[in-house]
């Protein structure tokens, strides 16, 4: 089966707007098992749009679901550029003017003439219902695919795709894709792709994808036997061990929170260079004041000493950002929120404060519990931003693995 | 001057990731003066990058920008896709390869016989630095379309853009449409449009755009007249007053921490709802160090007692999302901090916590100096992380204005 998506719209061409209409029809889409073949962003221009469609067509897909240009105003064109295209004749459907003219009065709304324009349909071809908006959709056969032609609006194009577009399209998947992620962090790319060069060299028959962020990579599998993903899914895991943490599109903070409160543990944290990223990353997790006592923000060497009653001997002797400070902020951490966990980070996130002992980047991360402190230094880069989330993801990786 | 981008990827079509490269790549174009004229998104097929690539050829672009699959895995094929479309050979580039083995080594990560592939270079055509990755890009001639090719991740992608393509680019715009941005927090789109509703109303002839998001709403102004562009800025700045916050793309955060170090003042923080984000958003900008001395997470309420000090019959009498523990908050985190200024937040982030006296999106916010503590109150919406956002925003511009 062969889907394409056509997205309208100057604003996302100037770079206004994201296209997450394209993002969110491509995962319904490869949710029901279909695949989406490819997304061709145009302007509100006939010619562009015409162009875009005969591209499109020339590879006979089944479906090409086209979004936005279907409001009252004189910018929006697609509707009458489809009819043209299509050879179709406009019809003026007096039934759903009225109820527009009763729906606007009902929410207060001034009806103007231009909305006329949204009760419109063509000779021949479908309309879709929109439940939630004025602009109603199309849908046309033309040698044997369907064109869907949905506002741009999120919402009212997500409730039109539920309600009038997957539905069929899953009724005609016959060979569906069957997909397994594997999420991993704290290891590089190449060193994943030669830990399971074996497996990935014999013969699986599936694709495999690597997507690297600054979180991690992400595995994903995909083919048409589900046992043949499955089985080598369990077989990358199985080498992976921990260093995946998850096999969903889930964050590590939603992992471990998940996990404390099955475990009814609690943690606090010591926050210096990463200056309250994981703790907002932690609070970002439905449920988390469940788990987080609180925790501080001790950018400067007073505070240290001051709320988490660090000696400043030891900090003028090892430094704000050294293995023993580090211990000593998760463990006192824990001890002052009386919590089962407790985590630091100190380092310079630069991009002043680097020495040649001590470069930009230079990182240490502590997990205290009852029984243990584990200090881990850790090397990151040059950018300020980047080092703070590497390094609060390495923070939770470490907690994720010592819960 | 035409430009497309083809962006390759099977992740942005499965819906795994939103492209966010083409936004920024098209927002960068249009503030130069640029437009796109489209964008394509492929799979990591050849025959698809062909077929695009093709496509785009058709209009005689000046540009073509293409991003992704420069990764060095097998599923990467960009390269050598590109290297066959314009019939160059391989070379094996020694010196860099000797340059990456000793960067991958400075970071202590190993470097693995596939990162080989990165060496890798055309026998004719430009290769573009990557001053923060191990993938380079290239830049191909071909019948007056320049072909530039970049890797996907976005933080290499941006820097490469800058350094090498926006420059060449804006070099060769002969109208360049002239732009200029109001960024407004706190007062609704529809509000502002009523303030300047009289201006906009005046032959001004430029182009107002308004852009709401969670953060407020950037005006954008332009047209194809330095001058009038400029008059209309001037008068808009007139009626918005300190509405407006900056005049270019930079965040509320960094025009407080410049702000703050211009007085020689400090700041410190105590987040309950927003859990961090607060100063999570003042650390990412760089010399945050010199105005944050620190700040306290007192999620529950005890911390709130242990760590402000915050008697806990005021708690259990007003409430923690209250008035009167937000005034103790903040004044209380800056005489223990021993800054200029404080700043609280507590509130019902959601989706829990929520009672019909304060519903779900119920926050207060202080901010103290040595003269006084000021307390507002906000209704924000339902949705937990939208809400942490809002709250910081507003805490952030109260903020601003006291400063």
């Amino acid at each position: 089966m062969i889907i394409s998506i056509l997205s309208i719209g100057d604003e996302i061409l100037a770079g206004d707007t994201t296209n997450t209409n394209s993002t969110w029809i491509s995962r319904e889409l490869t949710k029901i098992g279909g695949k989406v073949d490819r997304q061709i962003t145009c302007q509100d221009e006939t010619k562009e749009i015409i162009s875009s469609l005969s591209y499109l067509k020339n590879f006979n897909p089944n479906y090409i679901i086209i979004t936005g240009g279907l409001g009252p105003t004189d910018d929006d064109i697609t509707r009458k550029t489809l009819f043209d295209y299509f050879k179709v004749d406009e019809k003026f459907d007096k039934e759903y003017w009225d109820e527009l003219v009763s729906r606007f009065k009902k929410l207060n709304i001034q009806i103007v003439e231009s909305n006329k324009s949204q009760a419109i349909i063509p000779s021949i071809g479908e309309v879709l219902p929109n439940l939630i908006g004025s602009a109603r959709g199309y849908c046309f056969l033309q040698e044997g695919t369907s064109f869907f032609s949905l506002p741009g609006v999120p919402k009212e194009m997500k409730e039109m795709m539920k309600h009038s577009i997957l539905p069929r399209v899953a009724k005609n998947i016959s060979n569906p894709i069957f997909r397994k992620l594997i999420r991993t962090t704290g290891v590089p790319e190449s060193t994943l792709a030669e830990k399971i060069i074996k497996i990935t060299e014999s013969n699986h028959d599936c694709k495999i994808g690597y997507y690297p962020s600054v979180h991690g990579v992400d595995i994903r599998l995909s083919g048409t036997s589900m046992n043949k993903v499955e089985k080598l899914f369990i077989a990358l895991q199985n080498i992976f061990g921990d260093i995946s943490y998850a096999d969903r599109k889930i964050s590590i903070e939603e992992v471990i929170v998940k996990h404390l409160i099955l475990k009814k543990k609690t943690i606090s944290v010591a926050e210096s260079c990463t200056g309250g990223l994981i703790m907002h990353r932690i609070t970002n997790t439905s449920n988390s004041s469940k788990i987080l006592n609180g925790g501080v923000i001790t950018y400067s060497n007073e505070s240290k000493t001051q709320f988490l009653g660090i000696p400043s001997n030891l900090i003028l002797d090892k430094g704000a950002v050294s293995k023993q400070v580090a211990g000593e902020m998760s463990s006192r951490v824990m001890s002052k929120f009386g919590t089962d966990y407790g985590i630091s980070v100190t380092g310079i996130a630069g991009p002043g404060g680097g020495t040649i002992e001590k470069p930009v980047g230079t990182v240490f991360i502590s997990i205290s519990s009852e029984h243990s402190t584990k200090v881990k230094k850790f090397m990151f880069g040059n950018d300020r931003e980047r080092n703070k989330i590497r390094a609060s993801q390495a923070a939770l990786n470490m907690l994720r693995l010592s819960i």
